[in-house]
């Protein structure tokens, strides 16, 4: 039961595309031939439709793929070229940083599909992504370096990712690492033949469809500011979190089933 | 030299044991037909043990093992849902933080032995040992999110252990992740064939024993707090706990030795 | 086109060599005999350096070596033991923290270079370091438990770096991990045969040397900083920080040079 709906203007639709399925959203950067760049029109597509999806109870769960031969190139640069202004370039990237921030506190879990090469905001993407599958031929890179641009925002995502060497081994080289190497640093939650990387996003997306929708949530929405917590009040603040849970009818419900060994019925929001 | 010393009550001793040996304390889930779930009176009885260890200067290392083919399958489900109400849960996930908490800033060392699966607040309690070493066959999970209850707090633990992709990976498909995964990822310290668990724990406890009582209560007790701390104040405290360390006379005594080139003996607290 | 320099004392200059070659700096530590212990005269020649080179614009990659078979044995025992007094400790601590955070704070990058052994505080310069590689045969160790004298602020870069179980496990039984293990612990950037350590270290400056100077001054002095923020205060400041890179003509120049596929030409500072 697929549908497509558009939320968007017919210009975002052309580099933006939307398809919505059984509660999972995918979103595909669509300018293949500038290798998916984060022009400011893809920024506010994607920004647009992460607002979109965080005030909609009905979706479950994000994944951001590509078309193409390449994941996300970065910044596109010949904009950025076209206003040498300072208070341009802090806007610039105050809307990209934003557009992160947005994945990270969205209130469902966002999975990057990377079927090509990822580079300087486009592996910041992938950094800022709650999970990432990646297939076997997919290469990430900081590359800003080699332009005489230091990643400092990818730099951001992609320290809170992985080994602080490692990360800042890529971004002073702006060299290029595989996606077996990625998954072994734990940049990438999983990594397969490119052939199965289809297959292996559908796996993940209809795992978490099968869980309850309202527990999902919570663990979204605590998952990353409690990381920013000392530990006493992190779990003062997840203990919270966790009663909230249980006193959700999911929670009743799925500890039921489970005792009486049948299979839980989650409440659907939104329906 | 082994001595069984019952600290507790006669039914906590049922669930839990406890056994002494050269200073090292070996506590051990036994609710073997209830997968040690983390019951209140099984948390009972870990917190008033851990209790008394704070507060014995003889003991010098810890060990949470386990009877049965389980490790520890999380709370107690049936006693969760006989009284569903939030304030209830908000103090029962309190109890279990700060059992959590108790292993993090206790004075000495606690290794977790892991002989099959731990899953929920069995893996976070996996997590929060200061080391952990399981046979090969062990498993972890982080599975309330199959029964509508994402664990929460078990997510405080484990995002403190291992990278973020990978701990919410678990947390989101509640996926079974074997020992040797486990284990390339930092949540354990060691992983041994089933056959060798004990004579691996037995290794690790005896090293620990082997070195200076004071000097592994300076360690552990700086370790977990310095975490914490921005790079300047991590400092400034750590000096100033090695400065006292280098006052205490098992720093003299075991600098002497090095020199000397003989076999410290270090000050035997409480004896 | 290799030059000496000489900017220390004849005393310092015996233990701590300083080599210049077209903006990298290599500080060799000189005390083969002692395994480069960091003696207070060491300390005290290792920031007289540091200090010099972050107020050097001309600088723009350090590598910290090592003389012998040992890369660094930590803090000079006997030396220690010479002055067993509170306040002595403190400063002393301070003093060798100060010399660790002066490497983290450095505005250009510093790589480790390791040949052999390095232990205690010696583990801890190739933590505090931005980028290690290592000969094969290197080890590593956190040792002082082993004299009574847990190793408190090796813990605070150890702990920055590794996974926390595999830091706490070094720390309390001061056992050697070897450089693979390190490696793949991310303790290390880079291991190789010990045969091509220097092909390595020389490969990894010629990369540094062939970016922008001032792209990578933009980016070690934003990196660490930055880890210590919450998010949204780290995107700020990163933010900023890039807006500034791209103000920088370095940045333009690199980026028109990518967009008219030719070679950049990045400006020179102090020349």
């Amino acid at each position: 039961m697929t549908t497509m709906t558009s939320s968007n203007t017919a210009v975002n639709d052309t580099i933006l595309q939307r398809e919505d399925k059984d509660g999972a959203v995918y979103l595909t950067l669509n300018r293949p031939d500038k290798f998916n760049t984060l022009s400011e029109a893809m920024m506010t597509a994607l920004q647009c439709e992460l607002d979109d999806i965080a005030a909609d109870p009905t979706v479950r769960c994000v994944v951001i793929a590509a078309n193409g031969r390449g994941f996300c190139a970065g910044h596109d640069l010949k904009e950025m070229r076209a206003t040498p202004d300072q208070s341009y370039y802090q806007s610039l990237f105050r809307q990209c940083s934003r557009m992160m921030r947005s994945i990270v506190d969205l209130p469902v879990p966002v999975i990057a599909k990377v079927q090509g090469m990822a580079t300087a905001a486009g592996c910041q993407l992938v950094a800022s992504c709650d999970l990432a599958i990646a297939g076997r031929s997919a290469s990430f890179a900081v590359s800003g370096i080699n332009l005489g641009l230091f990643c400092s925002t990818p730099a951001v995502a992609l320290s809170r990712s992985i080994a602080p060497k490692r990360a800042f081994d890529m971004l002073v080289t702006g060299e290029f690492v595989d996606a077996d190497t990625a998954a072994q640093w734990g940049l990438l939650s999983g990594v397969v033949d490119d052939a199965d990387l289809d297959a292996a996003v559908e796996a993940k997306v209809a795992t978490i469809l099968s869980k309850s929708p309202a527990a999902v949530r919570y663990g979204k929405a605590m998952f990353h500011p409690q990381r920013q917590m000392a530990l006493e009040e992190a779990y003062d603040y997840a203990g919270d979190v966790m009663a909230d849970n249980m006193m959700n009818p999911d929670a009743g419900e799925g500890i039921d089933a489970f005792l009486g060994k049948r299979k839980p019925v989650w409440a659907q929001p939104g329906h």
